[in-house]
Order: C-alpha cells, then structure tokens, then sequence
C-alpha cells in the first residue's frame, strides 16, 4: 500500500549510511543529558541493539531555572562522541548559540536547535553558513508558519540540509507536559519539503504516554522520531519521568516497525 | 503482541451486534448533517460496504450562526433511522437540549453529546436517566479532568453506558480548525474506565488530514472513530471541505484495519 | 476630556432607574451564591451602601463536578429577589436550561447567561422571545467573533436588550484562574452596538487581583463590572477566595469612580 | 489614596535623572525600527514634548520571516543615540545575541530583551555581568512562573537592575495580535520585587486599541508604558499599524497622568 506520497523535490539528507526522509524512518535515542562515561556506553550499547542509528544527549542544557543541572558542556560532547564512535551510530546534540558552534560542530553529526531557540534568528543564520545538517525544533508557542518561516532562516543561508521536529505546544491542558500537535506532521508535508521528526518524550513528559504516542506519530507519517531512553531513569539528573526503560524502548521500536511497514515505510 | 491493557473494570457497552470499548475498535461514519432521503441512503450504503455498523448524521445542527444550515429536524432523525434499518446499522445523533431527549430517543441508537454542550449539566443529568447509551464529546477547551467530571454528572445520576470523544481543543495554532489531542486517548484509559472515541474530521477540518490523523488515533489506542463522509461534499450543506470521498474513507478503513491489528486490537 | 466615543446606534437598556451602556458605568455585585436569608440580606445592604444598583446571587450553580454545591433553587431566587426589593435593587442571577426560563422570570431582572452556556443556542433563541434583558458572558474559549454571533441568537429572535460580559479566556498562564482579556473590551465596542461588562472575580479567581483588573477594565471603557462580594468568604459555599471583603468593595467603587470619571463616564 | 503597596525590598533603578518602579511611572516611546536621521530626530522631539524621558528604537530587529527589514544595524544605533541626546532622553534598544552586546553598550542606557530571547539563557547569562540595566519582555508563550526565573538568570549572574514588560501572550483569540495579559502586572508585583512594565502597542497591534489597553495597564498598575509612535506610519518599514499619530500619543499621555495620579502614583 502506497501511503506517503514523495513530492519530487522533497529533501532528503544523507548522512553516512544513514538516511533523513524520503521513504524512511529513522529513530534518535538516548538520554536527556550525558551524565557520565558509563551512562552514555551503557545507553548506547542498548539503542544500538534495538537498531537505532542516531545517538542523542544533552551536554549543555537549557533549563527553565539556572538553578537546575546545566550540562557537562564540552566533556559531555566528548563522552557522547566516543560512545557513538563505540557503536558506529551518528551523533545529534544541541547548540545553544553562535559562540558555540565551532565547538558543537567537532563532536557532533548534526545540530539541534532547540524550541527556545526556535526564533534565535541570529543562530539561524549561522547555521546556516555550517556544513552539518540541522534538526529545527518547533518552538512552544510557535505556528507551523513560524517554523518554517524560521527553516527558512537556515536554508536561505545556504544549507539546504533541514529537517524539522513536532516536540508539543503550550496549550491550557496540564495532565501531559505539552500538547503533542501530531497533525503538524501532515501539515508539514503538505507545506513545504522537508522532513518531520517527532519527539514523544518532550511532548508528554510522562513515560507510559510515550509509546502510544510513538505510534501515532509515526502512523501519521513522521520521518522519525526523537525518544529519551535511560537505563536508570531514578537516578537521572534531568527529565528522569519522561525516559523509556530499556525494555519499554525495545518494544516500541518492534511495535513502530510494524506501523512503518502498514503505510509504506521503511526502517 | 498485547499492547491495550484492559482493567478489570473497563466500560465495555453492547448494543445489538455492535461492541464499545475492551479490545474492539469501531468506526462511526456518515454525513455531518442528514440532508435528504436520497443523500443518507447512498452514504449508508457506502459505509455499510465498509464494515461501519453505525450511522452518524445530524437533524439538529449547533451552528456558530444563526444564519446557517440548522438542519432537518425531525425528518433528518426519521431518514437517518429509515438508512440505517435498511442496512443493519445503529443509529448516533446529536441531542441538543432537555426537551429534545424524548424526540430523539425514538429514532436513535445512542445519544451524541456535542462539544458546545458537554458543560450543559442539566442535560446531561437528564441523560443519567434515560435507557440509551451516551457519547460525549470534548469540551473546545475542557481539560481532561473536566471532561471526566462531566461524564460523571451522567454517570452519578443512573446510565453507565457512557464513552467519550476527543474532537479537537482550541488552540493558537490555526491552520487545523482545531488541534487534534491525540494524547488525550491514553491519558483517559489511565485516568477512566471509560471507552475513548477520536473524531479527526472535525478536529482537523481538512479532508485531506483526516486519513493520517485517523491512523494516529487509532495507534494511539482510541477504541473507535468517528468520521465525516459524503459522495459529494461539494454540495453538502454544511462542513463538505472535512468530508472524506468514498474512496478515501475505503482506503481509511483498510489502514487503520492494519494498525489496529498490529497493536493487538480487532475491528 | 471625551474620551468613550458613543456610536448612534449603541444600545442603551433603561430597566426602573438603572441605565446599561452610553456614558454609564454600573456595578453589579453580590455573593457567589444566595446561601441564606441573612447572608443575602447583609450582602445586599452593604452593596447598597456603596452605591450599587444591580444585586447578583446564584440560586443555581454549574459546577464541574456533580458533587460540589448546586444552589438552594427556588428559595435561593426568593431570597434574592427579597433583599434586592428591601434595598431598592434590581437582580441578575443565571437561568441554566429553557425549562427554567418562565420560572426565574418571575424572580429576576436581567437574565444571565454563563459562559458555560454561550453557545446553548436554544437557551439563546428561547431568551429571544423573553421580555427582560439578558446578560451573555463569554464563553471560556469563545474569540469574540463567537461571542458576538451568540449574542445574534438573541438579537435575531427578537430581544434586543442584549448585553455582554467578559470573564476570562482559558490559556495557558495558570497563576489566574482564566486570562482576563480586557483588550476585547475595545474590540467589542468597534465591532458591536452592544454594552460590554467585565467580570474580574471570576477572571483572575483571586482577591487581590479583583480591584486592580476592576480599575482596568474600567480604564479600558468597560460600561460596568460584575464584582462579587462576601461579608465572611472563609464560610462561603462556592468561590470564597475570590469575593471581595466589604472593606475591599467599598475601595474598589471608589478607585473606579475616579477612573470613570477620567475617563468621561458618569457612575 | 495609597493604593500600591512598595514592598521593603522593591527594586528601583536610578538613570540618571530617570527612576524606574516605586512610586514612579515612566514612559518609553519611539519608532519601532530607526529609519532614518530625520524620522528618528522628529520622533524623539514629539515624545520629548510630551514628557517622555525615554527613547526606544530598533537598530537589529527580530523578524519572522528573513525577507522583511531587518533594520538599519549600528547605523541605527548611532542615530537613535543622537536623536536621545540631542533632547536629553534616555535610550533603550534591543540586544539580539552575546556577540552584539559590547556594541549596544555603546549607544544605549537599558538593554532590552525581546520576547523572543526570553529563554535564550546564555545571552541573559551575559547580561548578568553587563554594567547596564536590562528589560526584560515576556515569552509569547512563558506563564509569569518562567519569566520570572528567566530574569533570575540576570540578577545571579551580578546585575541587579532588571524589570520586566508584559507584551501579550499567545492565545485562541486572533482579533488582536497577542492577548494582553494585564493580570501580570498585579501578579508579578506580588511575586517579585522586580518593576513591571506593559507594551500596549505590541499586545494589541491595533492603533486604535493602544490608548485603552495603556490606561488599562496603568491602572493595573504597571510602573511604565512602552509605547510606539511615528509621525508617519503609512510608511514606517515596521509595524506601522500599531504605531499612534502624534496627536494620539498627546492624548495617551494626558489621560494615563490622570490614572496614575487616581492610584497614588507620580509621573
């Protein structure tokens, strides 16, 4: 069954052997923040195995208080880019601002810019002066013509390599952390050309919403998908209650294959 | 694979042959108003052919103006009820107010309570007594506590054949009619026993997003769908840009066929 | 200095000696709820004192939760309508559902119609036809669009004595109970003929917020407030936290005497 | 009449012979962007008559979309900075990012910190240590509880003159750009010791709401207005439609001196 119809210019991004839209689903996983050595191999030794390519970890974070964890910084760009290279996986991981990005841009395959920085215009444009592609998070109260308005920052600035990802919106309901805005994601398709990720975990902030919501995602035609997973998630110094457990992780990757595969994707 | 964990003391309503709630999905469908005799025969055969066992079409319409379609009246409950006899089908419609509960107990199947309406405690303590099922939809900016509460006023006063509908909330985001809180689904099976229906054409409003949304739904575990169809939403007299073709709610119904069985649901 | 330019048309209601809208600033205050003879009567003097002329009082209440106080009924009518005739006063209390429409008649001045019920459209058709002014609050997730197109339902059914209450829209900010929109203050104005009021006690939910938004609303050219009010708010049955002390009211008319006449309005 | 109470601890910041918070409330007006010499000199000549004491000007403006004016950059700063000082007014301008911070230092008194940038933590982190005041305008979407940390981010990195603006929230409601959220102002005062101020102009972006809404917020009692005005606005380069005329602007000031004077305030 033919489900997702490829407009012919849609992008499509190309990462060593790893592949960024087009027919394909691809999964970022790994823990909020890189926390130490153990943590990070532990947690990439057991999404590798389930079959992911992407390594995700925080190691400078934006936090609400300055009084919160804020990161390891540049050790946590090392830990993470030594646990990738352990197991072969591509790295994302955030940059908060222009003076950082030569740093980011040593450890890193891909850049993330988070939903505060969603309208760092100025950050946008450097990116967009970066060889390495970018993930462009949606901002919390932001439009989906604000957000492409601002990959628009990005690509007019001469890198083409975009992709966008839905992580909730600010709504008056509270039970779940954000709403989860998964009609962004045909939105997105229709509206321009790039792809579309999803993040469960940010959107809900509650782990047992985060494989349900995995699934929908992905039924609604996402590109991908961003997942915390956390092998101590007690212990973890950020976001702890949004992490999947290994075994949780495990079956929503069998469980988001078998979804891909009913609309046409690959995985 | 298991994937819906039932709880001892799930809701699960029977009506006829049709079963809401523990492992099975439905789907109602029809037109968004009843507008003829001719009109609701052919969509009650179209979805008849689709599996759908019940009917779906609006007599009185809640319209924003009162210079708008308001619908049939009594003639749309008797056409909706003579379409769904001559295909085996049951019978859901809106019940706007106290006085009406008697009208359209004679015709219907189930009482439909509406968005506008499902902060009208007096109708629906009225409906905690009468002998039919109830579905009640999500208020356009009700949270999810005030939604439970308000199936408990029909609840408390004597019907326990009650199940729910996401529809949609209101948001700052404007290219959907609505946003489409497809996380609202396993907050309800945690929160509540109750059966949780999602309604993607009216929380989209764009025919061509009700597919992809229809599929989210049902991955994130909704216990059945209702939908907008119509052989010629051109004409419709009222929401025609949400109706689904019939070709595309036969393609609806295969795809979401697939999803439910691949999170262990039957249909 | 003029400053609230009046359009020709505007609406003017004259119910015995009160005048709604034009140059003129009402208050209508009162309890929450009517909870007994001699609360109502306290309160009904105290407001008087300071100079109100509209007595407000719920004799039966909404709630989200069917088992949270409902109103003393009827005698909740009759006590109301008692101590407003003792002070001189007209009555505004809320009618719920059209078959409590004939029966609150007897007792009220102005009908009020809560925001739970903005878009009840039979409720508003039914009040079309009734012979006394109605009050029509907004809705919680109503743009003024909506609103003004409720307020149609009346106009267009024959009862022209139609005037509007701003009390809040839900949003994410959840300091306040709802976010008061005092910008749809102006708004109405150009977009309307009809008075607008504003409801700061319900909008912010908390005491000490009531004057300062009480002095906004009146600075913004809000032709009235309705302000609630309580001589003993620890024991109220329904909103204690929000109903201001009598010391409170007394300085809260005489703030907004003196923005109203800045402003150019009488009071 | 004592109607705001000042708290021990309340912070007041002395410019020159400019006092922002306590008993005082001060105005800010100009342009949006600077557009030329001779635009920027005939604005700060009308606010200066009209007793304003600071001037307010885009250099680096935040656009949405990159194809829009960006602004004149140091050029507009060096011109507002000579406009400022050729009438004894004060500056205030907005800071986009780290990199741009040593050379606003140059030309202004306050740095502003726009709407946009209120979660962009490293550039607040760096304007701890700047040896200049800061405003700081609230998020789109940031509930009073983030805003508040967000300014904590300034004062414990050493620099203690903060206050803030209110400048409208998103919502549902689209009439008006933003919706203005004056209940801040209040709510902010009880809990914080930092100033607030309200910017009508951008809450509204409507000409015709500004005068209202800026006595609104007065009387709320915000400790100042940030107002836009352009002689010309029909060819202003941004936002002209939400810019006042100069008579309008005259009549804003006459008629927030009364409010201010009624609440107990000086200006």
């Amino acid at each position: 069954m033919q489900v997702v119809v490829l407009k012919k210019d849609d992008t499509i991004i190309k990462i060593k052997n790893v592949v960024i839209g087009g027919n394909e689903v691809s999964v970022i996983a790994g823990p909020c923040s890189v926390e130490s050595e153990e943590q990070i191999m532990i947690i990439a030794e057991l999404v590798n195995k389930s079959g992911v390519k992407i390594l995700r970890g925080g190691a400078f974070k934006p936090r609400s208080s300055p009084y919160s964890f804020q990161g390891l910084g540049e050790e946590g760009l090392r830990l993470l880019r030594k646990a990738a290279d352990e197991f072969g996986l591509l790295v994302i991981t955030e940059v908060l601002e222009n003076s950082m990005i030569d740093l980011v841009y040593k450890y890193t395959d891909i850049f993330q810019v988070g939903a505060r920085n969603m309208q760092n215009y100025s950050l946008l444009k450097e990116l967009g002066s970066a060889k390495k592609p970018v993930m462009l998070k949606r901002g919390l109260s932001a439009t989906v013509e604000d957000w492409l308005m601002s990959a628009e920052y990005i690509l007019s600035n001469g890198n083409s390599e975009v992709f966008l990802c839905e992580r909730g919106i600010r709504t008056f309901e509270t039970y779940t952390r954000n709403t989860f805005d998964i009609s962004a994601i045909p939105v997105v398709h229709k509206r321009s050309h790039l792809p579309v990720f999803a993040d469960p975990s940010v959107a809900t902030g509650l782990r047992d919403k985060v494989i349900p919501m995995a699934r929908a995602a992905v039924a609604a035609g996402a590109d991908g998908l961003m997942v915390e997973v956390h092998h101590d998630p007690e212990k973890a110094l950020s976001d702890g209650p949004q992490a999947l457990l290994p075994h949780q992780f495990e079956e929503m990757m069998q469980q988001i294959r078998l979804i891909a595969s009913v609309i046409g994707r690959t995985m």
